[in-house]
C-alpha cells in the first residue's frame, strides 16, 4: 500500500510498503481522510522528535477493515476517528488522571505509523465510532477539536462572557465556534489575514481585529469595557503572549494553547498579573476529550467545510508538508 | 401615587399613598414595568413571610427620578433594573462571600415597599444601569434571570452536554435558552402544557416531552443514551424531584431550583445516587449574578417577548395575584 | 496453594488450588496481608454480585514473585499494593475520565480471584510499588484509603473548616485522620460504640458524640455555630442520611459515602436543601486515587496500627466473613 | 492622641492629633497591637500611592471604645480585628463577587487613617470579633493571614501534596503553617537566612533550602520526584519567579503572591508552561477571607509568637518603617 514516510529530517517520501496486519487488540483502518497539521511541518524539519522512519498523519478518520484478537467493540465496517495519543496507563501522571502528561506518551503518526497511508494499524481502544453517514473529512477534525475542547474546559466560559481569540488558523476558527457554543456573549478574533477575519465573522465571531493595523489590546479593552473575561492564545508567537495577557479583564483568564519554540523566552509583568489576578492556564493535548469531540462533530454543531481550503492525494503530501503554508490556507485534507 | 398593598394575608388592594422620598444613598425609581411572580401569590396567601403592610413587586425596571445624598453613580434619568435582595454585608454568610445565604436578608417588594407602584425607593447599590433604549419589559426579567444564571453556574454545562429541564413556566423557558447559550448539545424540556412545549422548541429546546403522556425518565435516558449530563428541576413538585434524579447520567448533576413547600418530604434512593455519583446541587437566589443578567438582557441574547402573555395596569394586580395562574400564562407584566 | 473460595452464596471454604501463572502483562503476587471488608460479608450473603467460584479478598499487599511477558515496570521482589478495580478504558465513562463509573468494571477479589490466598495473579497496571521496608499490614489499607481520598477530594475541605463524620468503623476512623490532614479545624465523629469514639479522639477528632444518647444534629449545630462546613456519611444507614444533611451549615456539603441497600428509600426535605444550598456529593470507589493512597501510607502520615483489632490466618477467614462483626472490631487482617 | 503620620513621601512623624469621633456606622477602636508590614515601607518611600497626610497601619487589633449611630453588631468593649480593605460594593468587580479587584478600593492605613495611633475610626462592617481573652498581638496577624488564606484557596492543596514556598519572611512562615494545615505531605521552604530556615522547620516545614548555596530547582525536583504539586512565591523578586515555575510538577500550580515593582519584566518559557501544564495563579488581597483568618487565629491553630521579633511603641515606628528590615527581623509589632 502507499504511505508517506518520514525517512530522515527533511526527507518525506511516498513509498509502497506492506499493508500492516492487526495485532492482538488492534484494528486495521482504511484511511478515508487525514488532516495536515502544523506539527507535521515541525516534524519534517526536525523541530519535534519522531520515530524514523515513520508514516506521518495523526488527524484521521476511516473504516475498520480488520479486527485483531481480543477486540470485541468493533466487528469491521465502522467509521472511526482515532485518538493518536496513547497514554501508558501506569506512570504517575496517568495514575493521577492526567494522561496528556503521560511520561511515556506514544503517538500514532509520530512515534508509530500514522494516517498518511492507505491503511494503518491502531490499538482498538484509540478508536471512536462515528455515524456511518458522516463525511469522513469532518471525522478528520476530531483530533484538533479534542485539544480545543480541553482548552475550552480550562477557559471556564460562562454565558455572557467576552472571549478574545488570538490567531485565525484552523485552531482559532474552531475556538471561535466553541466559544460561541460555550455561551460567550462576544467573541473577538485577532488575526492578520483578512480572509480569516471574514471567516471568523461568518462562524460566529462578533468582532475581528487586525493586529498589524491597530493596537488590539486597546481595541479589545475598549470593546469589552476593561478586558475580555477569557483570552485564548492560538497563534504561538511571542507577540500574542505579551498582548494576550494584557487583553484579559481583572480577574480574567489567559489560556495558553499555541506552541512556541522550546527555549524561547517571553517577558511578563508579574505586578500586573498579581494586582489584576489574571490566571495563566495552559491547555495541552486532549485528556478525556476525544469522545466529546467525536460526539460534537457527529452532531453537526460545527461548520467544518469552510475550513478545508484544499484536498490532495497521498502523492502531494510531501510537497505540502515540505513547504510553508500558503496564504489563505486553513486546513489541507489528504484523501488516500 | 398608586401602589398595590398587601395589608393582611389574603388582602391586596390598590391604594393612594404618598410618594416616597430618597433617603441618603437611595434612589427614587419611576416603575416602567414589573413582573408578577409565583412568590407574589405565595405571599398573598401567607405561605411566605413578608412585612405587613407592604407594597409587593420584586421584579421591576424603571427610570431614576430622584437621587439621595451621597449617591454619585446616578444623576437621574437612567434606566435601571433593581436587585431586590439586600444582603447585610456583615453576617458570617456575607463575610464568606455567600450573600444569598445572608442571615439578615431583606428584600424590596417583600420586607420593604416594592415595584407594584408608580414610584419606589431603593438603595442605589441595588440598582444596575440598562441601555436607555431597552424595552423596560425586558428589564423586568433581570431578577428571575439572575437566579437562573446562578443555577446555570452550578450546572457547569460543557459544550455538547445534554440538559433536561423540568417545568415549562417562565423559569423553565429561560433555562432552556440559558442551557443553549451555555453550549448544551441537546436541551429537553419536560412540561405538561402543549403550548409551553411548543414555545420551548421555538426557543431552542431540541425535544419537549409531556410527563402526563409518557415515562419521561425512560424517554430522556433513551434520547441521551444513558441519562442527561445535567438535569435542572424548575417545577417545584415532588414528582419532578423523584424523576429528575433518575434522568441524570452516571456522573451527572441534578440542579434543584424549584421551591417545594417547607416541610414536604421527598424520598430519594441513596444507593442509586452513590453508585451513579449523581450530585444534587441546589441553587438559591442570585449571588453576584444580577449584573450579568442585566448585561445579558441588554445584549438581546434572549427571546423575552414571547414569554409575556399579558400586560396589565396596577388596578388589575390584586386580581391576578389573588387567582391561580391561567392556563397558558407564562409572565404577566404590570405597567403602572 | 491455599485460597479462600466463595463457591456459592453462603459457602466460603479454604481450598488447595493450583498456584496461578503470570499471563502476559500480569504479575504473581505473594500475599503478605489482606483486609476483610464489609463488602466481603455482603458477597458471602449474596447481596453483592460476584463470580462463582471466586477467591475473595480485594484489599491486599504482597511481594511480586513472578513477572509476565511484556511487563517492564517490575522485575520481582517489589512490595506492592493492588488497586482491585479494573476499568475497561474504552467505555463512555472511561473515555470521559470517570473510571469508577466504568460500565464494564471488573474487580480482583470479586469477579476474578483475589487476595485471600497465598498467591494471586494481577494485571501489572493495577500494582503500585511501596517502600520495601513498609509493614505490609499498612499496605493492605491502601484500597479503602483510596476510596476515602476520593471522598475527601469531593469534600473540598478548606483550612479551618468544621467537619462532621458519621460512623466510626474503619472508614470513619480513616476519614477522621484525612479530615485533619486536609486542614479541618474541628472534626466531630458520631458513632455509637464508646471504644470508637475514644479511638477517634486519639486519632485527631476534636469531639465525638454518641447518636444513641443525644440529639447529634443539635450538638453539631451548636458546636459549629450553625452547622458543619462538611458532613461525611460513613455509616450507610437511613438515620445518618437524614440527620447528616441537617448537620451541614447553610452553603455546606454532605458527602455520601456509606452504602445502603439498593432500593432503600430515604426522605429528604427539598425546601431545606434549597434555601440552605446544601450540596449532596456522592463519592464512589477510587478514581485516580490509589497512587496517592500508596504515597500517603508510605509516608507514615496515618495511624493504622490501632485500627487492626485482629490478625488471622487463611483458615479463619470463612468464619470471620460468615459472622457479623464483633463489637469493638475495626479491621481484621488476614496473613496467609 | 498620638498617631504616626505620613506627611509627605519620606516624612513619617509621631504627632498629637484629635481623637476621632464615630460617624454613623462607624466604631472607634482603641488600638492594642498593630503590625508593621513591608507595604508600610513602600508607602513611606512613595512606591505605593496613599493619601497625604495619613496615619499608617493596616494590620491591627483593638477594643471597641465607641459605637456610632446605626451600629447594632457592637456595643463597646469587644476585641476586634479590622479588615482594612473597603470594597465599594457597586463597581463591576464588586458586583461579580470579586471585592479584592474593586475599582474604587479604599484602605484603612493607606487612604484613610489607620492603626499606628491610639484610636482609629473604622466602618463597623470592617470589624470582626475575636475572643475577649485572645492576645491582641495574635489579632494583629489576621490581615496578612487573610491574604495567605486566599492564596491557599487558590493553591488547592490536596492531602499528601508536596508544596514549595519561596521566601521566608512573615508571609512565607505563615504559608508554611497553612500548607501543613491544608494537608501537604512535604513542605519545603526556600529562603537565604539560616534563622528563617530553622524557624520554618520548627513550624512544620519538612525541608528548608538556601537559594544562595545550592540549585534549589534541582533540590526541589529531586526531593519531590519531579517537582512540587504547588509552588507559592512569597519573595517578590524576579529570581524566585523564574525558579518557582520550574520547581512545579507537570500539571502543578505556581501561586504568585509576592509583589514585584510595577513595570518589572520577568521572562517565562511558554513552551515549558504549555507542555507541563503548569498554571500561574495570582492571589491578591483577602476576598471573603478575613473572617476565616479571625477564626483560625482565635482557634490557636497557628504558632505566631515566634514570628514577632520586636515590639515597639508609637514613638519608634518612624524609625523602623524608615529603615530597611534588620537581618533576622520577621514581624515588628507596635503597641500604642
Ligand atoms: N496546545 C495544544 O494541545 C495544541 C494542539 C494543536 C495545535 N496547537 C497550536 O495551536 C496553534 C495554532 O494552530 P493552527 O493549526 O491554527 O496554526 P496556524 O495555522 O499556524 O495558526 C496560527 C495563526 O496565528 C496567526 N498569527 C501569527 N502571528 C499573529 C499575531 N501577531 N497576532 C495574531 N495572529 C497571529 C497567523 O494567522 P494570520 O496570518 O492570519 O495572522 C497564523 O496562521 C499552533 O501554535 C499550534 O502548534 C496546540
Ligand atoms: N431557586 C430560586 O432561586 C428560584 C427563583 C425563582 C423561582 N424559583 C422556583 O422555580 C420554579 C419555577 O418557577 P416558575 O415561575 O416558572 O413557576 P411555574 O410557572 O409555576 O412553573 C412551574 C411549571 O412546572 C410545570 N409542572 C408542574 N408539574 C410538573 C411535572 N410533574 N412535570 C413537569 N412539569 C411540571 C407546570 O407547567 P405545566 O402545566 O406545563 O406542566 C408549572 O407551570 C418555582 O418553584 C419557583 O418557586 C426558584
Ligand atoms: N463509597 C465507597 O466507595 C465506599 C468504599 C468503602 C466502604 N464504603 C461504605 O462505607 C461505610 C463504612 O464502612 P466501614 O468499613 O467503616 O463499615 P462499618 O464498620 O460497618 O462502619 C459503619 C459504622 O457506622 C456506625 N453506625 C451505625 N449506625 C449509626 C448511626 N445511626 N449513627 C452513627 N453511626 C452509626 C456503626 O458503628 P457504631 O456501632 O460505633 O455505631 C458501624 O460500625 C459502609 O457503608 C461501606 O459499605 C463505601
Ligand atoms: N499578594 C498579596 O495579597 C500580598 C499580601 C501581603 C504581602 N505580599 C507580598 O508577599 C511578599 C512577602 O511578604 P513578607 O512580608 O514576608 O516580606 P519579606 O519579609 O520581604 O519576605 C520576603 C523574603 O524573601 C526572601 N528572599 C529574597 N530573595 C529570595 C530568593 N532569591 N530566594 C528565596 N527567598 C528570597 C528574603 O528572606 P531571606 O533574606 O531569608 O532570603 C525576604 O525576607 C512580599 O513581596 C509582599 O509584598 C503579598
Ligand atoms: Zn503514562
Ligand atoms: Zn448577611
Ligand atoms: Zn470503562
Ligand atoms: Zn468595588
Amino acid at each position: 500500500m502507499r504511505s508517506v514516510r518520514l525517512e530522515a529530517v527533511g526527507s518525506l517520501t511516498m513509498r509502497d510498503v506492506e499493508r500492516p496486519n492487526a495485532g492482538p487488540g488492534e484494528l486495521i483502518v482504511r484511511v478515508l481522510a487525514a488532516g495536515i497539521c502544523g506539527s507535521d511541518r515541525h516534524m519534517f524539519k526536525g523541530e519535534y522528535p519522531t520515530a524514523i522512519p515513520v508514516t506521518l498523519g495523526h488527524e484521521f478518520c476511516g473504516l475498520v477493515e480488520e479486527v485483531g484478537d481480543g477486540v470485541s467493540a468493533f466487528t469491521g465496517g465502522e467509521l472511526v476517528t482515532i485518538d493518536p495519543n496513547i497514554a501508558c496507563g501506569s506512570c504517575p501522571a496517568c495514575r493521577r488522571g492526567r494522561p496528556n502528561l503521560c511520561e511515556c506518551l506514544t503517538a500514532i503518526g509520530v512515534t508509530r505509523d500514522g494516517g498518511f497511508a492507505e491503511h494503518v494499524a491502531v490499538p482498538s481502544s484509540q478508536a471512536f465510532m462515528l455515524p456511518a453517514d458522516l463525511d469522513p473529512v469532518h471525522g478528520a477534525f476530531c483530533e484538533p477539536l479534542a485539544c480545543c475542547i480541553h482548552a475550552i474546559d480550562k477557559a471556564r466560559i460562562r454565558p455572557g462572557d467576552t472571549v478574545a481569540i488570538q490567531g485565525g488558523g484552523v485552531i482559532g476558527l474552531l475556538m471561535v465556534q466553541l466559544a460561541r457554543l460555550a455561551g460567550a456573549g462576544e467573541v473577538i478574533l485577532i488575526t492578520r489575514q483578512l480572509s480569516r477575519r471574514e471567516a471568523a465573522l461568518r462562524l460566529g465571531a462578533t468582532h475581528a481585529f487586525d493586529p498589524a493595523a491597530a493596537d488590539t489590546v486597546a481595541l479589545v479593552r475598549e470593546r469589552t469595557q476593561g478586558g475580555a473575561d477569557v483570552v485564548i492564545e492560538c497563534a504561538g508567537v511571542p507577540e500574542t503572549l505579551q498582548t494576550g495577557v494584557r487583553m484579559a479583564r481583572r480577574g480574567g483568564a489567559f489560556v495558553l494553547f499555541g506552541v512556541t519554540p522550546a527555549g524561547l523566552e517571553v517577558p511578563v509583568l508579574p505586578f500586573d498579573l498579581l494586582v489584576n489576578e489574571v490566571e495563566i492556564r495552559p491547555a495541552y493535548l486532549n485528556p478525556f476529550t476525544h469522545s466529546r469531540a467525536a460526539a460534537m462533530v457527529a452532531s453537526g454543531a460545527l461548520e467544518l467545510n469552510s475550513l478545508v481550503t484544499k484536498t490532495i492525494g497521498l502523492e502531494d503530501v510531501a510537497e505540502v508538508v515540505g513547504s510553508a503554508p500558503l496564504s489563505g490556507e486553513i486546513k489541507v485534507i489528504v484523501r488516500p
